[in-house]
């Protein structure tokens, strides 16, 4: 576990996530906050699927993106945001019931983080592995300016 | 303007379009189709938002994800379904209004088709580039089994 | 540990790598192959370079690309190969010295296999890290046909 | 065709290019500057192949890696470095003669820019196709430091 730059981390991350209304639209949960780490969980819902009844690629990618972003920014100074620069997501299985999204830091830098996600459902079936880059802005902060 | 290996596949995408929940709960809708390009566009709404109020970054992957997957959908045969392998994308400018997603083929084969898409600004400030593989399933239907 | 499908896997690799010749071209040598793992090492040279004079970016996609795609043949049964579909690697650090590329599986599928790997500096400074998708080509030999 | 930031920008690529030794390494030749893009040429040679006789992956990284790295460098101004983020390529082809890496620039931002990289074959089969971050380094030298 690397340490914080920040101390209080989590509840700038809790707060951050909250402001996240993409999240709160589709029903995902901030559920784990360590330094470096990020999980968010996703309860299943027909609203949220692709053509075939799956989880749509999309919202998988939401909540891997999300977790990795907040992976990254737990280990940030207080007072700064950041932007995902780029992520490449391989979706390894169809999900078809409840997910939860793991985020960690790969390599916190100066300038970018490079972070990752693992997705998993309930039966701890792999769905998906994204691969992540990050930008901090530093003294610009996270919320609408 | 590549050849579709089935004359109806206009209409098969506007229903397989219409059976993806998730492009229902975003208020994405399908603008145009043609054999290897497809366009969907995405109004602006405080409820896509990520932190800073600008649209989610997965959000953004998500209507690119189905552009560029129905670009590929548009150029197969009847009676097959395709799934994401993987994609990867930038995001390039932050997202603040309206989007139109633009998907298109880059090599459609036998077993995998590459596809990419571009998402603009109403203003075509140029937001985001996705690269993409799907995998053809032969024989699958393209609803729930 | 995955159970090999090939319990000759080792030799398949090592002979198969032989054949690579260019890994002979940058002096890449395999050092490690388990079931599921390939580790390639690369010393350094100064016709490795970039502008800066640091090992150039691609040459470190060569080790890894072949690390990765490797892992996933390790996994594969007699009488096939393997292409790579897709790669994406992030740099974390400049490159001076010599190289280890460690792939693995992250999920062996029937047709795709996703693979990662991770490079590392002597001193174990992270270098880079990749994802990658491979198809396997049922039926066809690893060799000129 | 955008406007360079140094009026000398063809004369800097060149010299940076000739400073690459993995270029000399492997046959590659820059053929083509202007703002923007940029061309490099890779003769076949058999020592530029994998075990199936194409030519490897990462060999055609390597160009890819360059010209889209060229072609971002060509408009950033004088006195700057850049290092290669990250990349990602699909390979639509296998590669079994002379090739060309066109890259161009996506998007051109203060400290990232976005581009791409297209490998043709000389028949004009797409080999390959690329999407790269760069990062510039402001007041960094292109040489060894």
């Amino acid at each position: 576990m690397e340490a914080p730059a920040d101390p209080h981390f989590g509840r700038r991350i809790r707060e951050s996530f909250e402001r996240q209304q993409a999240m709160a639209l589709i029903g995902a949960r901030l559920v784990t906050v360590t330094p470096g780490t990020v999980e968010i969980e996703l309860p299943f819902r027909d609203d949220l699927t692709q053509q075939k009844g799956f989880v749509h690629g999309g919202i998988i990618g939401m909540i891997a993106d999300s977790a990795a972003g907040y992976a990254a920014f737990s280990l940030m100074p207080a007072g700064c945001s950041l932007v995902t620069v780029e992520y490449k997501m391989n979706i390894l299985a169809a999900a078809t019931g409840a997910l939860v999204a793991r985020g960690e830091v790969v390599k916190a830098g100066r300038t970018l983080t490079v972070a990752r996600a693992e997705v998993y459902a309930q039966d701890r079936t792999h769905v998906a592995t994204m691969q992540q880059t990050l930008m901090m802005l530093a003294g610009r902060p996270d919320h609408p300016e």
